[in-house]
């Protein structure tokens, strides 16, 4: 994203915590006041949100130095980042910078423990986020996804067809909800659909599916339907993702299932953020 | 917030979501079609966030019933709502509603929980929201809490007076800080103070703060400094709070203690959201 | 697009075109006066924008009745729609409406011309848009392109990927930009490339490239693309677009080429409106 | 219009495009990359929209330098402007940047066209823009109107009073809409009126209209009616516009009658774009 | 200004107000409590505000049936407009609400006051406004003039040309500025100059200006000056405006001179405001 | 607030002057001439608004170099800044800078004179403003009122609670309302109340109301509110504000009574502008 829309956002961000004023700043702080302050993690994860807190500060007239960069590891007491420019601008802005920067830095570390556990037992299933963001988060909640070494999946509902649980409701049948979409849609988007029963699989795959989602499957029927997939002939790919519950303790069971992604909805709707503070430097 | 400010930033949300159209939907689902649908919960939590729902729901046109309303307690299976309209509406507004609802319904929830245990224990205390909320969603993380039975705490820089760390690394002493404050600001707004040593607490408190915070005190500290306090006289009344990594084992530590605030950090940034789902209702 | 979305943008055209008010309806119309108005069409076409449209005479507080919907052919002289409402209001929205809709019409109307030439031929490409619509309408257009019976191709930079000439010109070779794209990418997304050479057919091909666009080829150069990869088997389906000046007389010269697509700048960079009026019924 | 105010809107223009973000550029070009792109003409024509390229180009953080300026001509692969920056982010602003300049030279290449045929034969006749332009691209358009040798006439429904036919439908009078325009209307501002018979010349001229538009006059009678005006002394000057269907092969005809001005809706309406191409230099 | 426009505008004063929400009724006003209340001058003055106050009533979902309506006169104690609905809402919205009308009421009521002089004297002058208006509130000052019997004059810089001291400063002569605007601008827009000098009327007269200011001249020089513009025949009619210091005292000197616009500053940059007052029905 | 705040409120201010673009200065000011021009106050005052001033110009790109800072006295015909830079900018700027600066100037002028009565008497009471402000400038109109000397007060209705006559006529009983608020609301807020008769002091003040408004009370009833409230033991302080109708006459007779603060609405609902001009160096 150009940079002038993502500072637009931010801006939004700051709009909306700062109200009209910082009260207290203003208040004590003298004017014209330099100083230096570190973003300091207090406990270890992955850093996320480095680019969009640099746009932030840069934004407010600071300068800011960068240490540890998106993707990396970041050990307790290290310091991230460090901003120098005018006293009240800093704390003005503090609370805004840390409560995006340790989000997406929490986003991104359970993203990465759940990679590496997969990378672990050799599985090439990829970790995926879902639309389960914040509201107005998407973006952000998304790229943290991406930095921790997940999918970002799709990002809008403009971007690919997901037909989903009550779409079907609606249509009644799966596959003709996908051969409706292949015929009402613009060649450049992909189409997934949602089945939660295995009997399903080859009539949305030739129907066009390139993506079938195996809704609450058990390992078993994941495998199960893969190996139904694998033995017919289709002109097109088809990859298979599972949903549903999946969580940090069941993954390695759908690790070993033929599944080529595991999307799931608690990373970005269930945050734990990263503790972070802004300690600026005493006189 | 009047319901139109609420409106916009809603309409807000479910831009960021949609882009620019639900590619599936307009695609699939007939135009003019009227469906109904359900937004249930698929666990036991505390419901928040139902006038926002219902503002956007009615701004897209929609129909709308409320069931359980905010503060309730809401059970599995049970429907908080039901939603009834033209089938590509709800399914395009579907997912902002529910990521708004979810979230709201798990700060509400935490909250609630926290309130509960203090009130077991006759504890005068009350819960509170620090603004360490995700960006952009300081006003709905606040609106949960209060509906969880905790207070929102201030909601802008603009509020009240804070004196943090950062501000007592630039001044130098916190009783200083709260005289620079008590001169420079409207008499219309309160002045807090956080401190880090019990030694502080009758200068700041004669400085004139109305509350203090006291920052990582064990409530053996909490206790002393309130003695202390007490047995001063003072031409205002003081509250004093406590803040810093509290979370549901070590409340009730601090519940005992003679503390008026407790405010914790985790209700807001770190959100485990409540599982809802939506459900159109089959033909 | 959800309706409200919709509407906030066309206020925004309907800004752009009065200022600060109509300074020759609130001169010399009475305020409170209501007529009855038609949208006639001058000569004949295919109509595209009439939801648009409605969404904005609606958000006036005007009634509309639509006589020709969407999609569907228009004579001269016939009337598309009927306003009923205050006189001001009818007058002030008068330009923005006839902007809007003749401009979006006389897009429906060329892509259709284009697409009934392909359909005489039994031709079983498709007419695509490109991006080059004019700023800031690139939903319209788009729009008024599916209307026309072509397809909308990507919408936004974010929606697919598409590599062209000047990614090229960075990485030096398409295969390895299709590869870095497959590696760097959201599974969610098709990935195209454009080659300016036959022999990268197959290597794109291999790389995992959805779609080739064959930029600027003859129609029997397309043939010999078709046929390379035809002759070779690959794990997925592979799409063929020609682009690059393509006009109403060379059209059916790729038509009978072995394309899937044939995109078409000048249908959104050089509109020809559809020439419409709005006739206020004399009194 | 003050550079902030333009690249706003220009901001908004490449928001519409981008969406959140290059899916190509940032998934293959490396970023902190730096390149040079040229802005070429595939065809002959007056340039235009070069200060708004600018405020765009710098507003995304690239240099630029421009080799042709506004109004001036430019050959078939002569280069307009250079840009140098980061590559990623002119990928990213490229067909905002085209789709703004194409449409911009195309406009003020069509006007200059006319304007020159004007000259040739020595009219005094100017040729204006009406308001017939695409939704919200109203400044733009009007602008590459006079770059191309045009006069933008009024760009607001406030800037002046324009009598039309609707107008006139109601108040039943031409002559009598001019009176009450004069009563209820600012001094500052110009009335015209448009009439659809030569007898109504001297009665509007007489009420105090500035301009009177002949609206699908033959050349003759405009010739008639600018006699009858020239016979009356009146106490002010009255201009004389023509406007209805005027295109380039009528155009002569009516240069030929007494009048000063010829409005031509398909200036802005109906625009062929300029053929302009983004060429980022090979490494 | 269409009212979705107005109403824009309006809600934004409202947020400006209410930051995020109404603290005090929240607290203590039972939500659904519908009551009434009653806007009441407790002054006499000119009513003006009242359409924008009717928008901004019916945009908060509440009802409004309107008494005084812009124009008319009000006297003390007199009730302008009842407002029916939800108690919350009214209370919320209750200061901006009053804050515009009664800075528009104070507007007119001065405006009406000076235009009565003058017809007293039979004198054909009229009051216009300046833009020396608050930041923000061109619009409704400016209405709110007009509703007061006076000129709006230009609203923005764009509407008309206006060659005041600081252009001359530059250009260096006020009838060589005259001439440049006549060349450089459309036929469309009027043409004013500002001269502190009478030898210099007849120069800028003839240059083409439509209205001539003159700047702090004394009523006596403003005779001489029309009285040489009376004996030199002009193609076109030319309009005398007197500006500079002009108030409630002098403003009858200036009414006997020939003079067409007599514009004052001060009724819009220091403006009283009427005293109005809202009243909730007690029960 | 942060800078770039300030500056996004300013350009919507240019933007409501401006429109689409300054006609006089583009059609005959050169671009690309640089000039100096200077803020020239016409008489003695107050200076205010110099920061935003800066902003603003800054953010045209000009360079502006302040000689009499926020808070300090000007003279008549005194510099208060010079601006460089493009000549175009600096007079489409014009208007909007003085508009801006003069209600400033105003404001903390008439303020500042009532503080410096207060002041000649050793009155410890403080000139206070109300959020009688014009619409949309409650920020710059407070904060010209803190420059003067006097208190903002509070700035939003989310700010405090201030129960009026209103609330009153709904809840019934001031000190209910006052009971009703302290249960309702957070910790953080201060609660004000009004009374209109001295017999509810004691009951408001028992209730919890931190500041009392005493409405339309005589010098005389404010001392015995005062007596009344002094011989009673509180547990906290409580602030005694006097409002209604003061004015600059009655203001010394208030300033003896026991009261804390006096507000006045006035201040910044009747402003007078101060008289500030900018002149362009001649060449």
């Amino acid at each position: 994203m150009p940079r002038k829309l993502v500072e637009e956002q931010l801006i939004q961000f700051l709009k909306d915590d700062v109200g009209q004023g910082d009260a207290t700043s203003s208040a004590i702080i003298p004017s014209d006041l330099t100083v230096t302050a570190e973003v300091v993690a207090k406990e270890q994860g992955i850093v996320a949100g480095v680019k969009e807190a640099t746009i932030l500060i840069q934004a407010m007239d600071l300068k800011v130095k960068v240490y540890i960069d998106d993707g990396m590891q970041v050990k307790d007491k290290q310091v991230i980042m460090q901003i120098t420019g005018d006293a009240q601008t800093i704390l003005t802005v503090e609370r805004t910078l840390l409560n995006l920067l340790s989000r997406m830095c929490g986003i991104a570390t359970t993203t990465h423990k759940l990679t590496e556990k997969l990378k672990a037992v050799n599985s090439s299933a990829i970790i995926a986020a879902t639309r389960k963001t914040a509201p107005g988060l998407l973006y952000f909640d998304k790229k943290a996804v991406a930095i921790g070494g997940g999918d970002p999946h799709r990002l809008h509902l403009e971007d690919m067809l997901l037909i989903k649980d009550n779409h079907i409701a609606i249509i009644g049948d799966p596959a003709r909800a996908v051969k409706l979409a292949k015929e009402n849609t613009s060649f450049s988007k992909k189409i997934e659909v949602e089945i939660t029963n295995a009997t399903d699989i080859l009539r949305v795959a030739k129907a066009g599916a390139d993506i079938i989602m195996l809704d609450n499957f058990t390992p078993e029927e994941v495998n199960k339907a893969a190996e139904i997939l694998k033995k017919t002939e289709l002109p097109h790919k088809v990859l298979l993702e599972v949903s549903g519950g999946i969580n940090s303790e069941t993954l390695l069971d759908y690790a070993q299932a033929k599944v080529d992604i595991i999307s799931i909805g608690a990373l970005t709707h269930s945050v734990k953020a990263l503790d972070l503070s802004l300690e600026v430097n005493k006189k």
